[in-house]
């Protein structure tokens, strides 16, 4: 099945680019910097279509829990989000506050409470005050509009550096869609695991897609697993990661995209380039970092090969201080490829630095460092590694290890 | 089988303390500065059983290849060991240089270069000068001592900031050993996995304990499995990483000791003392750290499971950049393991920081913060995790991490 469509960015779009969803940010309460938005709410104009994807962590935080029941529910109505307390490992109380937010939002937008989908995020260990959604939720909701989006992609910031937002729209040419144009966009957040001040990961998408619940999950998990799980910071992953998808479908109220159709692969791509962009936009904005580093890995053995190698360089704090040191050290990588548990020979690897070959068969390839050292001047680093084992490949997106980021994470909490 | 002896540690004591053991560190030239020992020589009164166990990375260094076939023989009459340069990705070329060393070796010995057991360690990439060796062995040769241990640790140093020695001696009360002192010792060197500039981890440990090849090689592997395999300082495996133990048996020339017997599990609690404390000096050297970390699991559901948990603590960024800031920050622990892979239930975990109870059930337990910073300032900071889902147990050692290892691993390389 190949698609033709062309995928073209919304300059300043995000999650209300898409049709039938207003946003907003607001100050809370739930941070003591009342400059600082605190609270997202992302409303859909009538109820649609949902999916989710979560962190795996044994100690998942309280809104993990409850949204996920919501999720599978499959229809929500709007996406709650608070910055500055994570309401994790908080117990049953914590639970009763997550549930608690759903039905202060559930009576504010006249739908079913398990229609409410929560996330949180920043410290953790402390009981969330349920007071702030109380009036939060009211004061965002005076202020939902289609320009909200960057409000909303502000307040869920923690250490982030940037508000992290992207929108793409295609003409579909699928059959019974084609002329239709077809929008997805969101925001994310995130720069690392810290805890407290955790920064997990909470990302929030919207499209005019017309999908049903099951169709929508299918294709976030797919995504997902190509963009922000292929994203390593410090190789931790928080118990709050979140990731929303809604479908409103108003771009084509009276279709429906099923499976397996051109359609279908044509919103996948679109979702693919929007998740993929905010996930490169987390490893760039990495605590600390000055660069984004791409790895890919090519020639393994197999897929779990390709992404076992490329997840070992690209947490390797050797390789990852060196690009901070603009050393083009492809011995680093090397050893990392060689302990990962991958499969292959020494002699068959090559490895390329901003595409510089470095290493040609296992050994060293002379090339000039005055070449290597301009090119480490770039925003983005990428390694390139074959392992001449096989077929399969695999991307990760990290970034350098700084002096910034033991001061980020040395810091004393109090 | 329970064993009563006491195990008594030698002042001073290293490589030599074992009766029929000589060693000396020169200056061969394998380094510009030739105020620094580079080549390392440990020679046996009379061929003797060995064993040893080397790197899983598939860069294998050529020493490692040509040691490991060695080791396999049984019987060793010497060590060499240079700084330096590693002779690792260097290909056919790198494997004669070792096969040489060995020959040359041989030849001042009077034995088999197969009885020759080679290591080398520094930058990589790069062939090794065969040279420093001819005028070297001599050299060393020359100044054979059972005094010249200190030297023979100093020689095989890079980015070690001091040398790493350990000994003990205890009285068997084993049958047909009773009475017997028998001493093990020996000499480590590792920091991190530094390449160029690699630092790798090579242990030469000897004994005068009367052993065959089998039993000394299963002594060995059961050590290093519980020593320096739980030495985590930035998750790196050399391709060098080497360790060699001798057995001269002139402690009980007549007597050998059988796997299986109380005299064997003698033997191993000594190997076991040893190992873990130069294992203990590796992680509180490590590069540009500040304290030992010991992370203690126990409860966990099976051995792997309590090494991954354990692992995964020991190496978070985030962990090791908290205890450098001197933060008893809980969450960071309780997320790693949430994340290990390890099975538990969040509920039953509990953590305690420097023997104090910080969380209790998967919740924080409300704790004195002068009283956490009072004992940051301690050298060693010992973790203790309680995953309640079972009975084994892992301890792993590692270091903070610092503004120092950024800056040691950031430089550039010229």
């Amino acid at each position: 099945m190949s698609i033709a469509i062309t995928l073209a960015p919304i300059e300043g779009g995000g999650i209300t680019s898409a049709k039938g969803f207003t946003a907003a940010g607001v100050h809370a309460g739930f941070r003591r910097n009342k400059s600082r938005l605190d609270m997202a709410l992302v409303v859909a104009d009538e109820p649609c279509a949902c999916a989710g994807t979560f962190t795996r962590n044994i100690f998942a935080s309280a809104p993990v829990q409850v949204s996920r029941k919501n999720v599978a529910q499959g229809v929500a109505k709007c996406v709650v989000v608070n910055s500055g307390n994570a309401n994790a490992a908080t117990g049953d109380e914590g639970i009763k506050v997550a549930e608690e937010t759903c039905r202060l939002a559930a009576e504010a937008f006249g739908c079913a409470p398990e229609q409410v989908l929560v996330s949180s995020t920043g410290v953790v260990g402390v009981q969330l005050d349920i007071a702030p959604f109380t009036t939060g939720i009211p004061a965002a909701q005076a202020l939902l509009s289609r320009d909200g989006g960057s409000d909303a992609a502000h307040a869920i910031m923690t250490t982030d550096t940037y508000a992290k937002e992207q929108a793409v729209s295609y003409v579909s040419e699928a059959e019974g869609l084609a002329g239709t144009t077809i929008t997805v966009g969101g925001c994310v957040k995130g720069s690392g695991m810290i805890m407290p001040n955790m920064a997990t990961m909470i990302a929030v998408v919207t499209t005019d897609a017309p999908l049903a619940h099951d169709a929508l999950q299918h294709a976030l998990n797919a995504v997902v697993d190509e963009s922000f799980n292929k994203v390593v910071v410090d190789g931790d992953t928080s118990p709050n990661d979140t990731c929303f998808l809604l479908a409103s479908g108003a771009a084509a109220p009276d279709a429906t995209i099923e499976e397996g159709t051109p359609a279908f692969e044509e919103f996948v791509s679109a979702l693919d380039f929007v998740c993929q962009q905010l996930a490169r936009m987390i490893a760039a904005d990495g605590e600390g970092s000055t660069k984004l580093v791409t790895v890919n890995v090519r020639g393994a053995a197999s897929d779990e090969d390709a992404d076992t190698a490329a997840r070992a360089v690209a947490t390797s704090p050797l390789v990852k201080t060196a690009i901070f040191g603009h050393d083009c050290n492809w011995g680093r990588i090397a050893v990392k490829l060689g302990m990962s548990g991958a499969s292959f020979k020494a002699e068959d690897c090559d490895i390329d630095i901003m595409g510089i070959p470095v290493c040609r068969g296992g050994m060293e390839v002379p090339f000039d460092e005055n070449e290597a050292l301009l090119k480490f001047q770039e925003n983005e680093i990428v390694i390139d590694c074959d392992l001449g084992a096989g077929d399969c490949s695999c991307t990760i997106w990290t970034c350098d290890l700084t002096y910034d980021y033991v001061r980020i994470n040395g810091e004393y909490r109090t």
